[in-house]
């Protein structure tokens, strides 16, 4: 047990051990999952007690956005996260760098750890991507969304949240979580699959035969076609978010068609046990995946995923950089 | 009256009531209007009496400059405003961001708002897009120029120059001050009749017909269609900015004859009041709506309203996000 | 001889005059060039004598960095190098920006100066737009890139990094550097002979004759069009950068052809003193100019230099915006 560096209400982090870089999620165990959650809850509780709502923690550390694809969204939620620690961040988009003149990732890597970047969050649209960088740095690199692969720190807000509502400062042991769509192409799922699957929750993937992976049946989850029956009495739906570009072609003849088949609507979403939430981890195509009724219901936790995925980010960059010791 | 935090020299605030988003001009009665101006001077001298350039008020806070249409100026303007208040900045350029990926202004706000933005300066080319924000976010809402409806703090640093040059400490009211150029479609020029009536200003609006806005006679503002008579003894002359793509079409044949018919060259500048002065919210057409001569000369305090915007700005987000309160 | 502000080891200036401006390596003399050189090296023993690494030198000062050529390398190297000492940093892309409305440099120097820029670090495609930018602005200028002139932070770097690996806190007097490739195009190699020739160091350009500048006899380096003759016994050879949309023209055949005359592989590097180094200003086109055998030999300084670029640009931030002396 230590305790965070100056915060206004001391703050104790669980031991258990991390990996030196969050590639996938399932590099974490058990004990190292719920120590990120749990310094999550306490770095929320200690920068909410705080009259200026940043921590020094991170003072003179410097984390790197290399954002290969774009994704304005995670790009800030990790800005955001590393700011309220008070690290410097330095935004790098690959477009127009020199990447764009042939640059190779390695030595886009080695150029930044020259540079004394103490953490490397990285999207790819290259599964795999962030792991080749790991191997060139010193530097803690996390994965912030490496093709179909993996984004592991969308799992743990997911965890997060999920914990909030069905089991505050307890276990998700036993859980019931449904995750629907295009799990072939989604790092989402998979992530999630992997870490909560690691807390106990059963998991189970709703998509049409065409849009699973080959050998998901030896994912830890089950598999269903069958929307309406998955949903009834389970404690959460993840709706993934539907690739448009990736409609009309082999997957789906119609948008339309779509939705009624694999879209959330009220009647669904009534389905849930009477605690049960809605996800997504945005940016959502209303009437598409889910109706805005949903989307906008008191069930739907989709705006608090947000919140949460600052403040497990915040966790995550504080135990990589720190190890959860006082510095 | 209340004492800004911790500057070298105390700054006395003075009272008057605020609304919680700035949005447009017209929402600011004269006592609003003059706190904002009055709270920027203080502001100017309590930085100006420092050692290290900035002020601690706004530590911990977050500002988000959601931008939907590029405009470096205007951003880079915000953004010096809110780190000299030492609040941490996240620009939020939405080309290449979930917008493209056709996420709706509201996601984006609930999204902004998770994330715990204090304070959202919106640009938008849609008229209202700011107005709609304010109803979905807790934080503050800075309209940044949407459309061709308002541009809310660049009338306030065009006041607040006015106000140096023409009545320091004192009140504009009875000047005259003469836009001109394409007022249907400039924000500037309705946030600026609106404020500037407000605080007693006689404004003419010099425009050809065609780039005049229906009902511009409801305006609180004369219209001419003579500049060199409405110049004559002007106290001020605001040069709008020609946008090119709209010559050639119905409103003008040709770049000379808007030079010649308005355009402001060394001949009309001196038609002014001899205090009168020259201004422009930039960037500028040299050539077109002003010549370089005039640009340049002594009368023109078109760099002045740069600095005074930063200064303005620092005003608006330190009475919005601090009430003007010692916090 | 002054003390920085506030280090956990005091840092000792040399005294020695700089210019207002860096925009040419050769307007260093050769007591300002070491006093830029002696500087970085107390900077960073600063730093790394501090358990947190930044300095407060320039809280308050803000730095802008005003690209017009994409360069995401520079452009990082100068913010953190101004992170580091605690200055405010703005990132001004002339693309999407006034500039694309067609705002002149002129104007875009005086709105960054009426915004209070301390320091504009300026990339641009333009011979000379540095300069002509310095006539306009209080703040100080840095040339960080400008068409086929100069690069002189570059040649900092670069003399940085010779010395410490040829004369450790000595002179690089008598030694001998080879640059090869495009010299015509290159500004790493023009700020290079300056300030390696005001050192004292012996500079061999290596080039085929269509990519040398017209009146490169009267540079204060020696030219030739044997690359193995040049290398034997030399103390450190420098690879430019090839671009590849030269290639193919007037200047090359094929990609193959100039590998084989003038790129830089094992048998070619074992031809310097045994204790040379290969440097490279980066991105490299591996394979092209430089195989990666020799890229990540033990001989190679090029990630080091990444290094060195930011204590370099570290030190000139600090001299130019302070004087040396504390503030």
């Amino acid at each position: 047990m230590t305790i965070l560096q100056n915060p206004a209400a001391p703050v104790i982090v669980p031991a258990g051990a991390l990996p030196r870089h969050l590639l996938s999620a399932g590099d974490l165990d058990r004990d190292a999952a719920l120590r990120i959650l749990d310094t999550a809850t306490r770095l929320d509780q200690a920068i909410a007690g705080r009259e200026v709502r940043k921590l020094p923690t991170l003072r003179g550390r410097t984390v790197v956005n290399l954002f290969y694809e774009d994704s304005t969204r995670t790009r800030i939620s990790f800005e955001l996260a590393a700011k309220r620690l008070s690290a410097d961040v330095i935004n790098f988009s690959a477009k127009g760098s020199s990447v764009s003149k042939g640059e190779s990732l390695k030595d886009t890597a080695l150029t930044l750890q020259a540079m004394g970047a103490d953490a490397v969050v990285c999207r790819h649209s290259s599964s795999g991507a962030p792991e080749r960088l790991s191997a060139w740095v010193d530097g803690h690199v996390i994965n912030a969304g490496d093709g179909t692969h993996e984004h592991p720190t969308q799992a743990l807000l997911d965890a997060y949240t999920l914990r909030r509502h069905l089991a505050p400062g307890g276990s998700l042991e036993g859980r019931r979580v449904v995750i629907v769509g295009d799990v072939l192409h989604s790092r989402v799922a998979r992530s999630n699959v992997l870490l909560l699957s690691t807390l106990g929750v059963r998991v189970t993937l709703v998509a049409p035969p065409t849009l699973l992976p080959v050998g998901v049946d030896t994912w830890p989850a089950d598999v269903s076609y069958d929307l309406d029956a998955s949903l009834v009495g389970a404690d959460a739906v993840m709706m993934l978010r539907v690739q448009r570009e990736r409609m009309g072609g082999a997957f789906f003849p119609t948008e339309r068609e779509y939705s009624r088949s694999y879209g959330l609507d009220s009647r669904r979403a009534a389905l849930l046990a009477r605690h049960g939430i809605v996800m997504h981890p945005g940016p959502m195509n209303r009437g598409m995946e889910i109706t805005p009724q949903v989307a906008d219901s008191a069930g739907s936790v989709i705006v608090e995923q947000v919140a949460n995925g600052v403040t497990v980010r915040m966790a995550v960059l504080y135990l990589l950089l720190t190890g959860g010791r006082d510095e």
